[in-house]
């Protein structure tokens, strides 16, 4: 084994962040977020052929984000073995105020793995309720907009002419939404 | 204004890397790209109807991860203006092999707004030509595939149930493929 490859193989941690740490591997540095278990977004259609997208400024943009209802697994202490599905129901009730009959796995897979180890589940939401206010566990400031499926392509543009900036997974859960 | 509005003005670095810096702001920690005016993906569909996509191993996740092709653009000493559609140009021949007659702006957005300030602008490549070998600028280890349309879902969960992971990127690429 040659030095270059045996050097990939250790990871150096380059700043320990209270939420994420800076390292480095094989001179490769990327971001890593701590007690995490995992990372789930949510594809939610009403029964009347809404997706349900959320809004909330994000720091690392500088811009309001419009996104799929996402967030992260195993960070609320006590719960760090909670399965992925439940995380998912959770977020969506928190973010949305919608409760799901189901809860379906759709795909797994990176965010942009050249610079964070972010690995992020996506399922599909059916059967939806509302039942809460939605708009974030507190600590948030989230907006909720609820978009006919076949509006969403100008409703985007839309916002995007506004100021706002567009997740791409958004376009990612609109191809599910086709899929069907 | 309020103590806790000005501190989100506030931008710490808390490690400053090769390539990779580690900042804070109001709290909020994240991952910014140094020496980067904007990251380019490319959605490319040959006359036969193949979609293009690139393999490559990826540290931060540990596993060869399947994307759409993309680079960053402003990253080569004395082209830093160099437009967005030039870079995708540039990246798409360097990574696959194919020249691009049309390089047509599809869709801007966050990769993953919570932990890093990438925004990346997603490109449609028409009337492809190939005429180099691809497979990266030296530097990168690159394997091209080129998966007819249709098969490609079929074929993503054949190359994760094999141990590579998808970029969830390329369901937004299949997104705008079938938007046409």
């Amino acid at each position: 084994m040659s030095n270059a490859n045996r050097e990939t193989k250790v990871t150096k941690i380059l700043h320990d962040g209270k939420h994420v740490r800076l390292v480095s591997r094989g001179g490769w540095e990327y971001a890593q977020r701590k007690s995490v278990t995992g990372i789930v977004a949510i594809l939610a259609v009403t029964d009347e052929g809404k997706l349900i997208l959320v809004e909330q400024y994000r720091p690392p943009v500088g811009k309001r984000v419009i996104e799929l209802p996402a967030g992260l697994a195993g960070d609320v202490a006590g719960q760090e073995t909670e399965e992925l599905a439940a995380a998912a129901r959770r977020e969506l009730l928190e973010e949305t105020g919608y409760e799901a009959a189901e809860m379906v796995y759709l795909a797994e897979g990176a965010a942009s793995a050249g610079i964070t180890d972010e690995v992020i589940t996506l399922f599909r939401a059916t059967g939806l309720r509302k039942t809460g206010a939605g708009e974030g566990d507190g600590s948030e400031d989230i907006a909720v907009h609820e978009v006919p499926l076949a509006d969403v392509p100008r409703w985007l543009e839309e916002r995007r002419a506004g100021g706002s900036l567009i997740d791409l997974k958004v376009y990612s859960g609109l191809y599910f939404a086709s899929a069907g």
